[in-house]
């Protein structure tokens, strides 16, 4: 039996990321954001959305640049501290001791210590309601080899990504490997002679 | 050390959701997505991204209607098939035996077995480029008293939500809590004085 929830921003799962931008003053900053997926394949784009009254909403308008750095399950801590405070108060970077390390393909810097970062430029910016989104295109994604398989390909056991539940208001980490896409699926349209 | 893999839609994680419409024909029809997310808190919106060429594609855009039902782990082999099975030549409903509920307030079907759904009315249209992103205002949240806790609040732990892995093309559950959000990273503030 189900039960109706009303109009909320409840569903599963959402990352949990920061997005790195400059300030205009040049200084270094990052958000936590939940609100954000990939969003094109051909060019590859990603979005994310971000309220007007914060921080890196003047400088990624004004950089037309940010940067999506994923953290481990290990910077947990961190990710929500980026959550909490804000860039016009605080240096976040010097309160966490994570490193800011500029992009040398867009004008916004990323968090040195992350397993994966991906770099984008600003392609489009979208006005919904309380949240403005960006979409950016991806120029590049940069991982750790110590996060990679033997195969050289990204293994998300090793990133340990995080995920974030609304409403909840919690972190969570990835859990068991439930098979191949692509794959697992095809034994149903098999069975139906299809 | 990082190493470039170039312009990729390289992210973790990203959601396996099931994305509902109704054809030209009135059929039922659903499809995986892993290009989506949240993407505005007032109005409540939700965006996923779809090719012109799937059939979901002019469901949606005749309709204006779209539902995301959140599949449980059990769901993954189901799912997958929704992923590569096509409404033109088949009925996913049929071949997996879930059930297309008829939405009460969007012109759209959800699927029944599914621990949790979202009823969207297509809010924007934005083309990016191989996929054009669909913003959908949320009217509802449906969810299963089943995987509800104590206090009548959702569980993410119950819900089991599937998370995708883009390029490994792999699905995963959810893992271990790591915390509370807007709480964690308090200390780190507090730790500095701010």
């Amino acid at each position: 039996m189900k039960k109706s929830f009303g109009a909320r921003t409840l569903v599963f799962p959402t990352p949990a990321w920061l997005v790195g931008s400059y300030d205009g003053e040049g200084r270094p900053n990052a958000m936590a954001v939940a609100w954000g997926g990939v969003c094109c394949s051909h060019p590859p784009c990603l979005a994310v959305s971000l309220r007007k009254a914060t921080h890196s909403f003047a400088s990624i308008m004004e950089r037309k640049a940010f940067t999506v750095s994923v953290p481990s399950e290990a910077h947990a801590r961190e990710v929500d501290y980026f959550g909490i405070a804000s860039g016009k108060d605080v240096d976040k970077f010097a309160a966490t001791g994570l490193t800011p390390v500029r992009s040398s393909l867009v004008d916004a810097p990323y968090v040195g210590e992350f397993p994966m970062v991906v770099e984008c430029r600003l392609l489009h910016t979208i006005e919904i309601g309380q949240h403005t989104q960006f979409i950016g295109e991806i120029l590049d994604v940069k991982v750790e080899e110590s996060v990679c398989d033997g195969k050289g390909a990204v293994d998300i056991e090793k990133v340990m990504p995080i995920v974030y539940a609304p409403e909840a208001r919690t972190y969570h980490g990835i859990g068991r490997p439930l098979g191949r896409a692509f794959s697992i699926g095809k034994e149903i349209g098999a069975r139906k002679g299809e």
